[in-house]
């Protein structure tokens, strides 16, 4: 069985989503990460990192949404959520799914989270001060450099689409307009339409 | 072919450890990071990131180390640098690999480039002044809870290797006391002992 720890309006919707497109049985727990549930001594021993997602497997746990996403999708070859067979192909996606996790998501993480990075108050300013500029940046590269369209990796639909739909749906808190994106909003629509997707959705507002 | 863009003293020493172990025949150039060449016109048409690793292959160039490490993996079977045939530990290794790239490297690149997350002089102090507990506590986790023993995945040599090996090697610029992590310590000895890692440290002077 599988049950993914997962909390609301986080980086976890993207394994979430995976998970319903896969057809894969699974679980959900919600951490509260409101109430800092990530750093309680229970959780702490799902995840030693505080962090949400969390795939509990019956041989253990995973934890990073890259690492998540390529195991769902190698779980779930019917499903066709990943290149499995061209190694080629496959590297592309863990660069884009990567690129999201190393930098993308970082680039965010300055304004909600920069107290990982520096402690006074001052700094923080600073760091939430550049977050429409980086996360604009990033989106710039996305959309003219590594978007194939419609899906992120082209013709067909992989796990590297709903990491970078959870990255679009930060952009209005981030301080950037996505419409400054014309293909990676279409795709933001396009996700919406996937019953996977409102399937996920739902289970996040349950 | 496959061509290695490089820098001495980044995390492409990875990579380029990876390409040693593999058996691999490879091609490496240098990029000039101390000039910036990394945002030349002309590497930025190789990675438009403006950043190394990054490796050419005859159907495309690859970037991310957590891809482009898989990826050597992946082409070089014989070597066994990842538990191909086991999803579930396939995905505990991109997990390490991914945890290194998402929160190891991202906190030491706080001293060095800072200016990527803020633009005045204090936050940049700021920042850099958090470096040795970030570190620290990253190297905590990974000595107490994800290094195996005596490799990273435990018996077996893999890719994730040469990458906390990058990672140590940064400690004591970083601040932090290697000595306080014995494992990783023994670890970081272990690899200079290695011919690939030999290699690959004397294509860095070269
Ligand atoms: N590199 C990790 C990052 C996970 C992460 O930072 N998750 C955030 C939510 S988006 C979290 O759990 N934050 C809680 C905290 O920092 O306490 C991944 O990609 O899975
Ligand atoms: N997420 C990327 C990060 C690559 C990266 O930041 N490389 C650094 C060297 S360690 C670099 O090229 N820095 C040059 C710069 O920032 O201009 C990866 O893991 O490959």
């Amino acid at each position: 069985m599988l049950t993914l720890y997962f909390a609301p309006g986080t980086c976890a919707l993207a394994s979430l989503i995976a998970l319903e497109e896969s057809g894969l049985s699974f679980d959900t727990k919600k951490v509260n990460t409101r109430e800092n549930e990530q750093r309680s001594e229970a959780y702490l021993k799902i995840n030693p990192k505080g962090r949400v997602p969390a795939l509990a497997t019956d041989r253990g746990v995973l934890t990073e949404s890259t690492a998540i996403l390529a195991y769902i999708a190698q779980m779930a070859p019917a499903a066709k959520l990943a290149p499995l067979d061209d190694p080629f192909e496959f590297a592309r996606l863990q660069a884009f799914n990567g690129y999201i996790s190393s930098t993308v998501h970082v680039n965010h993480a300055h304004r909600p989270r920069g107290s990982r990075w520096a402690d006074d108050e001052a700094a923080l300013e600073s760091m939430k001060a550049k977050v429409p500029q980086t996360m604009g940046e990033s989106f710039e590269l996305i959309e003219a450099a590594m978007f194939r369209g419609p899906w992120v990796m082209g013709d067909n639909y992989t796990v590297a689409d709903p990491y970078l739909f959870v990255m679009t749906s930060w952009l209005p808190s981030d301080g950037v307009d996505p419409t400054r994106f014309p293909r990676v909003s279409e795709h933001y629509a396009r996700m919406l339409e996937r019953p996977a997707v409102q399937r996920a959705l739902a289970r996040e507002k349950a």
